[in-house]
């Protein structure tokens, strides 16, 4: 039982799009992970996700809006519903889903990672 | 599906260990809970509960130790620990944890607050 400063844990990698474990409550991990660029449309047929900004702003779209999340604000998306997050600078965002969300839902491709690092 | 703003949140009470839900993701709870003061020693039969803390310092006493948690920072309580959250001046804290969970854990009492309003 260590406690995680985000701060800290988000110095100790730069990729995009591949989320790091960083802990686990229940049956949910926490992730965190940072963003650059556009993602693929994807939905995630049985989990909810929860999006919480560390630092924004992400714009996360929806087939009908799109919705802005900055700095402490947090969106939940659940289950099939389709989005495509975009974030034009870097995007630090901490992530709460199901242990085995796949980060691109149901459209496995190149952008896929399937096994996550704990840090 | 609504974007939620803690700062916002926060702004809509001021009671002390009266947690609020603000969001479920899958068969877990997300509440936001103003501390202040010392609670009660009590644990969680069945429930791992995260605390991730917004406006700090909190201080989470074990029977054999200490943790200090400021803003950005976080403790996940496995089950079945005893803990007690002691907050010296007002603290901000954002609750993962699954739906159902009490407050006061196994120690039912004056402090135990069994419905909990959604904001």
């Amino acid at each position: 039982m260590e406690k995680v400063n985000l701060a800290q844990k988000f110095a100790l990698f730069n990729e995009h799009w591949s989320p790091r474990i960083v802990g686990e409550v229940q049956d949910m991990h926490v992730k965190l992970v940072k963003l650059k660029g556009e993602f693929v449309w994807h939905l995630h047929e049985h989990e909810d996700e929860m999006f919480f900004v560390v630092r924004g702003p992400l714009l996360i779209k929806f087939r009908d809006r799109d919705v802005w999340l900055d700095e402490g604000e947090f969106l939940i998306i659940p289950r099939g519903i389709e989005h495509l997050p975009v974030a034009e600078e870097e995007v630090q965002v901490m992530l709460f889903e199901p242990k085995g969300t796949l980060n691109t839902g149901n459209v496995q491709g190149e952008r896929t990672v399937a096994d996550l690092e704990r840090i």
